[in-house]
């Protein structure tokens, strides 16, 4: 077997959701993983730190598109809009791997492990989408209460997006729920 | 020493913390608890599972206390209205014991095991309110998105009322900060 595999990063990511989906994400090894793929233990390795990263390392990429679109809305944009930007933005790269990202929701939610991993990684990125709006000049505490409801748009909607049967792309339930967040704030009788 | 002990738990419970603050959560041993309470370490088994406990033990009484607010409210309140008074209630409780309170969230902050902790019990708690909304017959996902942006409210608001000099109250902060997401979601030019 030679030292470089092509796309062994994708191989061995989908053997692995595969695996955690079939089995259960504490009942698989490495091992296995890598032989699903068809590689080794060693190229693994190579790849992804432990069997854990496998689902996390992509939040790394989903927390820059985010930060991004938030720091390239407009000069004018209001905090909320551009932090409906960033998330319209992370909600299209989630839509490119909607397979992967239902699969590993699902993974997700039988581990306890795996939820609290994942509600650490939601507070970072409530605090990365924080930092790039104090950056864009909104003062606290307006930049961490939109940050947050902002996540809290993003929570709901990707439930919704990962139960529903729909066709509709996660960067439209964001809107909707975005919109439905407008409503129920305004709603005082 | 006899075996039931005037204000144990209380006592416990403040030596723990006043360690926890000095030496760090990690470094503090039950021993010491019990030594600086003038208690045995079996009596500290009588009130807390573990060291831990004594720093979320309180969550049980905040969330019953959030979740009848929620119940509570009159039938014709908002989503959002039902969910504030549930806030506010909580709100009061924390109010009481502000010493305690601020002095937990610097021990808090100042571990990442207990960040996770404390983050997970904030999870629980916004599917509490969710679930008290769903009773009162809000749908989804208007149940969800409200306890979530709710308890981003609560979130952003705690740690104002933690950190600030000023003397308002929790409930007053956390009416603030209810306005203030109020404004920011009704603010697209």
């Amino acid at each position: 077997m030679s030292r470089w595999e092509p796309n062994a990063r994708e191989r061995l990511a989908r053997a692995a959701l595969d695996l955690y989906d079939e089995r259960g994400f504490e009942q698989t090894t490495v091992a296995e993983i890598a032989n699903r793929a068809g590689l080794t233990e060693r190229t693994f390795f190579r790849h992804f730190a432990d069997k854990r990263e496998v689902l996390f390392s992509g939040g790394v990429e989903l927390q820059e598109r985010m930060v991004g679109g938030v720091r390239d809305a407009s000069d004018g944009a209001a905090p909320m809009d551009a932090v409906a930007a960033g998330l319209a933005a992370g909600g299209e790269i989630l839509d490119e791997r909607r397979a992967f990202a239902v699969k590993r929701a699902g993974v997700i939610a039988a581990s306890a492990e795996l939820q609290e991993r994942e509600l650490i990684k939601l507070a970072s990125l409530a605090a990365a989408l924080a930092d790039a709006l104090r950056e864009r000049g909104v003062a606290e505490p307006t930049a961490s209460l939109t940050a947050q409801a902002g996540m809290a748009v993003f929570h709901v909607a990707f439930a919704r997006w990962v139960d529903e049967a729909n066709e509709l792309g996660l960067p439209e339930v964001i809107r909707e729920s975005l919109d439905e967040l407008r409503a129920v704030t305004a709603g005082t009788p």
